[in-house]
């Protein structure tokens, strides 16, 4: 890479927000003046109009599922131009009226979503959802060091970050045995999890190998898969999570551009037995992701996640999900799974962090929690090392809780 | 209902095939001389063709989605206006020409599916499962009496009928706690159900009344959860099903209106425990359905399935979907899991007619079966009566099992 360019808008950027001209990343916006939702791209603390600067019906869609359809050569294309039109001063005129500030556009889902699985590569959460749910088994099931276990989940309920969040309403297990019980869910919580949104399609028939993750996925987000834990307990035997997941998804607003990743590549953790060819990456190209998480409760940082301690790889995943021959669509979005560190600080979720509820968490104001409470507000954050050493940030994805909707 | 209408097209139509004006079902297809998928309703041995009879672009999209998308008041007015246009002589000549036969009609997937959910809500097939993957235990888990068991698959991989069947590859379990092996599955097998198609959406957070089912789903179609069992039950805990089903579901091409089935409601089978509210059924119009399915390979029947018999109904399926507040789409599919009876012959995978295929079963060609065999050919049908007595075909939904693609 060449020495990171100025661009003619430095004097606007706040110093490193995480928007510069290493990250670039896409999304979809509105605003008062025009509510046609349109693609832009985040530069600094603007929202750079593409449908309007460019013309191309392409970026007038509502969605960004059109541009990602096109490919990663026309994906690098649009970078080296926006690199172009927001460093040299002659585009300054054409491009300047074009910018929107942040504050005043109107973020809305990026993607249609297609397919939406999620996944479960974080040996910590794994182990400690394990001691949890099945305690006195052991905490990995046999499959797991074999293979990224993974389930589709509601691609329906997936929203955009800042959309509330309603207790949901659900069955729990009864006592002893006895009938269950219903009501909104006690054991609201929430999953910090980093996803990964396809681009290009594939096939029926036509596994996907390691090599090819970035021909078909264009980028990631951050996603809040909010959690109902007593509902999902008693529903997922045998077939896995289902209404205790099913009733909301949220994502970041900004789909940040693999190729604005490419410097916070590593290998993964060791791996503990010899892989399937088709999962082995010792001799492939590192698809881990150093990116730093930070998860927090009405402000206060309760855990910083590490994404780079995540044993299944996006390569892998992808790999594993099309090995059978399952075909991917333009809009299909996957996710990591909670991220947990080995630390008790770097636990994703709150199941997690309190035990089970059996260890409140204190929050710095003085309040506890073992899961939400109605009103809470959770925010995830992201970064990582941009390509010349600056910050690129993954935005933010939030939500509020809300009291349980009344029942019909 | 008034005495069933004849219409002009009765020299036409083979004696009771299953699609005479009490059926009426949508699809979508296209022809050789307009290779333009468009919707149409089969009628006796014909295709009446809704985009050029009628001109509105709702019929010209493609998929059904936005004819569903209208609404039960334009669906029953519709349906009006058909019966009407097939049997009045007054309107013979502007429609005929828009009837076209369908062994000319290619039939494509009617609907874009959005959301795929697959529940597990015949009895016997659950026991028989638990018996099968988890020997020694309860064959029922606690949950399954107090609620429809269901799960996500992926809605990319839904395909109509005819669409070939290729063996997967996946993971199976190894011997001896080994580690496990790799290659085309050894256990194909088919899953006979019935699906529901929603058409009007809701939104979030307001859950479906079980006295709602037809104010949301349009219709119902045959599907055939492809279920590879070596993969599925070695990845399947913790987090249900994946790649074992995700390789193909196949959907039979016709769309038959809940109102064509309207006599084939039925109650369920008495509930053996006590039903939360948001279930219970037993004072509202019951809706179980009466029909008779048929599974054959290679054309010779292995079993018939009696749908009649199902444990949860899809009025209970879609309450128990929503009831955490999540939303429904125009297109969202679920399907009531596969359909068994108490008899050997009434079981709806080889899974269980064969009891882990311990217990071949032998074709009256002289063959036997496992599990399904290169070039194998799977049929599912079914039919109900009508609501003037005559028969309501919901079609077939066929494949053909190919050997499995190389490895990339």
């Amino acid at each position: 890479m060449t020495a990171p360019a100025a661009s003619w808008l430095d004097s606007d950027v706040p110093a490193d927000n995480g928007f510069g001209l290493e990250n670039l990343p896409y999304g979809v916006f509105s605003t008062q003046r025009d509510g046609r939702p349109r693609t832009g791209v985040a530069i600094g603390d603007r929202v750079l109009d593409l449908a309007g600067l460019t013309d191309d019906p392409v970026h007038a869609t509502g969605s960004l599922n059109a541009f990602l359809a096109l490919g990663p050569r026309r994906w690098q294309a649009l970078r080296a131009d926006l690199v172009g039109w927001l460093t040299e001063e002659r585009h300054r005129a054409l491009v300047e009226p074009h910018l929107v500030p942040v504050e005043e556009a109107r973020l809305h889902l990026p993607v249609a979503i297609a397919d939406y699985v999620d996944f479960y590569s974080s040996r910590h959460h794994a182990e400690n959802l394990g001691h949890l749910f099945r305690p006195g088994g052991a905490p990995l099931t046999p499959n797991w060091l074999h293979l990224p276990l993974g389930y589709h989940g509601r691609s329906g309920t997936v929203v955009v970050s800042g959309t509330p969040v309603a207790r949901p309403h659900g069955q729990r297990r009864g006592a002893a045995d006895g009938p269950p019980t219903f009501g909104p869910s006690l054991q609201l919580d929430i999953e910090a999890e980093i996803g990964f949104v396809v681009g290009t399609p594939s096939p029926l028939g036509r596994p996907v190998a390691l090599e090819e993750l970035d021909q078909h996925v264009f980028g990631v987000c951050l996603v809040n898969d909010w959690s109902a834990r007593d509902l999902q307990s008693w529903e997922y035997v045998p077939l896995g999570p289902f209404l205790g997941k099913s009733f909301l998804t949220s994502v970041s607003p900004w789909v940040v551009p693999l190729t604005a990743l490419q410097a916070a590549r590593i290998p993964p953790p060791p791996r503990e037995v010899a892989l399937l060819p088709y999962l082995d990456d010792a001799a492939t190209a590192p698809w881990g992701l150093d990116i730093q998480m930070e998860v927090r409760i009405n402000g206060h940082v309760v855990s910083r996640p590490p994404f780079g301690l995540m044993y299944w790889t996006p390569a892998q995943q992808l790999a594993h999900l099309t090995v059978n021959g399952a075909s991917l669509r333009t809009g299909d979005l996957f996710a990591s799974g909670t991220v947990s560190g080995p630390e008790q600080h770097q636990r994703g979720s709150l199941i997690e962090l309190t035990w089970g509820g059996r260890e409140p968490l204190e929050l710095p104001d003085g309040s506890v929690r073992t899961f939400l409470q109605d009103g809470d507000r959770v925010s995830i954050t992201a970064t990582a090392t941009g390509v010349h050493g600056g910050t690129v940030s993954l935005g933010a994805v939030t939500g509020r809780v809300q009291p349980p909707r009344p029942m019909p």
